[in-house]
């Protein structure tokens, strides 16, 4: 912009505004000013450290909400008898190429600075396989609660960084049972941790492909129409049937076909026996004939379990993952088919023999554990709980410039197992603001008067009036009195 | 190496020598073939999957024992009032860059594959400053139990991904109350984990700085000079003295000056008192006045919490890095002085403030636990306990093709909150030696006739001999009435 200037009396113009906008009295400045604070004050924030996109740190009352989820799901996984296991944060790339089909463009790597070449986890499904391989392992029922890491879009309100609480079965077992107990585990979680109704979307790869077959799909476009038929829960099946017909060349009779198998949907028993009626297809194809008879095993101990409720039998339910051989599920929020999934699964009996060329099936779930805690911190807050984020009993206050005694009274409760802390900040309204303020529920008080008479002061800390003269050499047990009793 | 062959008759004798090689009686020949079958082996041995150098798996009883090792670590944090923190994995690079001194080297980079360019956490110490400063909190007293990465020699036996344990307290306290309840906090972590005698290694930079001025190093050569002095503990005097002289180009009258005052170690207020006596130079040395009143508070404070005994003060102690500015420490075992530190921390008024401007003084410690996971599993093998990795109570044998029945009983105990497992095999002693293998105390077998009964036959496996027959409907209260008993 150019500012032009006309005749001289414009200038003397100006010089007047000029000199008015510097008034004091005019808004004009004022607002000026601020303008330029605001500058300054964002530079400064600029200036502040940054973490990356699509990370997060987890704070005291997120430590707190993540610490109550944590033991939620590991008591689950226990109760069902599964043993930990941790495996590094990376892999060597070569693990991982391979895996993932298209996703693998996600994949963290780490800079090559000599030596191997490596790249971040992924899952903990495919380091799991690898784990099995290395070790020669061919049977193990294991969880993993750890963080995993994909180079998406941030912007879609996703982590880059985030966890997964995994749950496998791998090696050979009866028929189904760990198909069952996985599936079973997975409303056990949910159920737990009480996060709203939810449904779980499960259905067959060998079903899917046989009802491919089924509709006169050639075998080499499976993956691909799979693809397509796993977005039917976020676009109409017109948009769909359009993808299919018009770029990946089926014909309409083809893609209608699948149309009215994919709408099948609803009550796992009710679409199973409809899909063994009389003069279904399904009878007549190998593949579907052996997914219909697990299924059937499936839903009936299912039934049993009282877990059948939560599942729906859903034929459009694909899954992207190259490995699924077996089942395949998905846990979604009721009422809520744009949050897309929080917990799936299925069963890859193919993946350890990528490894080791010596098959050991297994079958497993992830749950994806970030939204379960934004769903507990709104509840939390819908609640209006304040979390308190320690757990600390009593605040020794020394009033005076007096560390050794401060230490020696609060290491007799920290030997006694007494959650405790300390000050020795003359003033007792600020030791006592501080332990009001930290919830914490006792102060011990200890000024010039307590320690010539050899004692201690304890007060309720919401409700000081009420105060304890205690003997120094009895805190321990008449703090304990209190504690326990406060607690039962 | 060339093969000559002289005359015919040679080659005749080679056949010969040939052709009885061939001969199966050979010794010769079978162990030919035992070095063909090692090496065809050994290829397959290397087609398996490995992991990074310098990373390890945690398996189902190293999982065990680290779970009890952090549990004890964070009950220790959590008594003293501590608060959890987590951080991403990574790190913008400028956070890293600049905090660590020779050591940055070491530093994981990720590849760059557009946006920004990140690293792996190196320690924790330097995200838990960033983190205070980026959001503008003032005082935190915070645990961290994490792993962190170092592209150190692995070959040296240490690991390039390990777990670091820390507990740092930032903010404005009266004197010394931080630096003693950190100092406090680790001798009650190595008391707790019970790993072997130890001692704490003690030091104050400032006392350091001032003991080089009287010894009249420049101020530039601080640093330097001080990693030399770092190695004392490793190396003769002799072989630091020649270091300081001719590499570092001190004086010969100075360095024996360093070489008097770094012999000075023992009982923490002898060696204070000794510093303090009339006379010594460093009362007139301005940091270390400030430095041994310093010294003096936390040295009082410790001996009244009784953890002085395990204190040495040592004027020797020097630690590299770049951030410490007052009290510095490390734990070592005792009489093991090549093992190194299992912890070590200080006071680092200065580093928060490099990132926001503002000064949070902090002081922390930080324990490593790799070392600790070696010493308390070598000591359950000496005591030649058998860690059992899971807590199952119960394994429902349904003995015979079944799924539905065994998922309704066992999601029964499920549902009391019974530790159980389950199996549908035919053959009882198969499930016998399953739950015998994995230590499950307890067996509720379901055949035909007890299916007929309507009941279950509930077998302790160390003695199955005893059977009880429980009527169906009382499964749950039948179990957990022996469960109790058995548990008291």
């Amino acid at each position: 912009m150019r500012v032009e200037f006309g005749s001289l009396s414009n200038i003397a113009d100006g010089a007047i505004e000029l000199s008015s906008f510097f008034d004091p009295k005019n808004a004009e400045l004022d607002s000026f000013l601020k303008k330029v604070k605001e500058i300054v004050e964002s530079n400064e924030v600029r200036r502040l450290p940054k973490i990356p996109k699509g990370t997060r740190d987890f704070g005291k009352e997120q430590m707190a909400i993540r610490g109550r989820a944590f033991s939620i799901i590991e008591s689950v996984f226990k109760k069902h008898g599964a043993v930990g296991l941790d495996t590094p944060v990376f892999e060597l790339r070569e693990t991982l190429m391979g895996k993932y089909g298209e996703d693998s463009k996600l994949i963290y790597d780490l800079a090559d600075q000599g030596g191997e070449l490596c790249s971040l986890r992924y899952d903990l499904t495919v380091p799991f396989a690898r784990y099995l391989a290395m070790n020669n392992i061919n049977a193990l029922k294991r969880y993993q609660i750890a963080k995993v890491y994909r180079r998406d879009n941030p912007s879609k309100g996703r982590y880059r960084e985030f966890y997964q609480c995994d749950f496998d079965v791998a090696g050979q077992y009866e028929k189904m049972e760990p198909d069952f107990e996985v599936v079973q585990v997975l409303t056990e979680l949910l159920d737990e941790l009480n996060i709203g109704e939810y449904e779980i979307k499960l259905n067959h790869r060998k079903l899917l492909d046989g009802m491919l077959e089924i509709c006169g799909v050639s075998s080499e476009k499976f993956r691909t129409v799979c693809s397509s038929i796993d977005k039917l829960d976020k676009q109409p099946f017109e948009q769909i049937k359009k993808e299919l017909v018009e770029e990946k060349g089926l014909a309409v009779e083809t893609v209608d076909k699948i149309g009215s198998f994919v709408k099948k949907r609803g009550p796992p028993l009710e679409i199973l026996s409809d899909l063994k009626n009389v003069g279904s297809q399904f009878l007549e194809n190998e593949g579907s004939v052996l997914a219909l008879n697990d299924l059937e095993i499936l839903f009936r101990a299912l039934e049993k379990s009282k877990a059948i409720n939560k599942v729906v039998f859903d034929l459009s339910l694909a899954r992207g993952l190259d490995y699924y051989t077996g089942v395949i599920y998905e846990a979604v929020f009721k009422g809520a088919t744009q949050v897309g999934s929080i917990a799936a699964g299925g069963r890859y009996d193919n993946l350890v023999g990528m490894f080791s060329g010596k098959q050991v099936p297994a079958v497993g779930v992830s749950l994806g554990i970030e939204r379960v805690f934004t769903i507990m911190e709104q509840l939390e807050k819908e609640r209006n709980q304040v979390i308190r984020a320690t757990e600390t009993q009593v605040l020794v206050a020394v009033l005076g410039n007096d560390l050794p005694l401060a230490a020696e009274v609060v290491r007799e409760l920290w030997a006694a197992n007494i959650k405790a802390e300390f000050g020795t900040n003359k003033k007792f309204m600020k030791q006592y603001d501080r332990a009001k303020q930290n919830g914490i529920p006792w102060i011990m008080t200890i000024g010039e008067n307590e320690l010539k008479e050899g004692i201690v002061l304890l007060q309720k800390v919401e409700n000081k009036e009420e105060g304890f003269k205690i003997p120094r050499d009895r805190i321990v047990e008449e703090l304990q009195k209190r504690l326990n009793a406060s607690s039962s």
